[in-house]
């Protein structure tokens, strides 16, 4: 397998995809052209326009992207795709559009035979095994929240530090995903902005510039260091 | 109808139910006992010690409090109370819960008929529409995201402004509505804590010492001061 899943697209102050342009180059190494999928987009700018987003920042790398909407069989145009970028926004929406589709199963076995894959913060999450530890609000009711299972735990993208000047009784993100451990066996994967997992072959890892927030069922939350093996 | 769906149950620096007691003085008029709903804590604190913090508050009422999962059945418990407080925690359990357990319409046509309802956070959650603007992680899948419709649009509970400062690229709160309402034509109320809607025969109105924003299609969004009728 060859899979990037990052916390988020663009860093404070940086542009699109900037800071993982190196990475980015060596997943699609000897690829010309990706299928982007544009589904967790629900306003703001239109499937067209996120695609087009996309397509500026590749034509850096002399790649060319092309969005799954602009085909009236998705199914076909997955298969015969050579690799995957899909773009954030929210989870409920992608989720429930590629259920609906009947994608979700098709990205993933074509990802797990080989074809690289970018995610970026909902296109992240559904890279883990289910959907529940998405910030996410719940917009729209998806059939179910499984996900890819490309990586053998939950991803929490976007985690956040608590901020203790907030005088705002919300709960912080670790009480968030402490709560789903109190209903699930799942391992969360928190990660911070400028971090993102890689896989590679059957090595999983986590990359980037900021420690990573490990959540296990039975054991206080710890940190890994970049370059730090998960699986 | 005789409600009060609040933002939070605590504000900053102060004491559980405080800032209420007078309102929930006058909601529960005359009422020596309540049932109190546990469901939303997933963790911290078992179903047990939730209500007992609910009944040292209310103690202070004269007002006793049984938890609903005392009940070996609850359908039955609900029908024959006089009052209900729902409280806070995460809403996905909530709602998956009282759908599981058959009791969503049950309470909701005992409130519809007449006797005062108290939620918190979750537990207004659960008196709009459904739980689509939910703040909260779906660490759990409902079978349903309805709820009971006490009132004719959705709550935002602990609604947040915009915090510059933070430098992260999560969605702000209103750009989460924002979106909610690409896909959904339901008004939302965005209920700072410190506020509170208040239901009275036909009459809604939002309280507290706090602006409240309202969020509606095809308009910008726009700020109420406490007093205003919605309905």
């Amino acid at each position: 397998m060859n899979i990037i899943l990052a916390s988020t697209s663009t860093l404070y102050g940086g542009n699109y995809l900037e800071y993982l342009k190196d990475e980015i180059s060596s997943l699609f190494k000897g690829i010309d052209e990706i299928i982007f999928i544009p589904y967790a987009r629900p306003g703001g700018i239109s499937h067209e326009e996120y695609t087009a987003k996309a397509a500026t920042f590749f034509a850096t790398l002399n790649i060319q992207v092309k969005g799954l909407h602009e085909f009236t069989q998705p199914e076909i145009a997955l298969n015969e795709a050579k690799a995957y970028f899909t773009g954030g926004g929210n989870t409920f929406l992608l989720v429930k559009t590629l259920h609906e589709l009947g994608l979700m199963n098709v990205l993933r076995d074509n990802v797990l035979g080989g074809k690289p894959y970018l995610g970026c913060s909902a296109g992240s999450n559904i890279g883990g095994l289910n959907m529940k530890t998405t910030n996410d609000m719940p917009i729209v009711y998806p059939p179910s929240f499984n996900c890819m299972g490309l990586v053998p735990f939950n991803i929490n993208p976007h985690y956040l530090d608590p901020q203790p000047e907030i005088k705002h009784n919300g709960e912080t993100r670790e009480t968030r995903i402490l709560e789903f451990l109190t209903q699930n066996q799942t391992k969360v994967i928190g990660l911070r902005e400028g971090n993102w997992i890689r896989v590679k072959g059957n090595t999983i890892s986590v990359e980037g510039t900021e420690l990573t927030r490990v959540f296990e069922n039975g054991q206080l939350p710890y940190e890994i260091t970049p370059g730090t093996q998960l699986v």
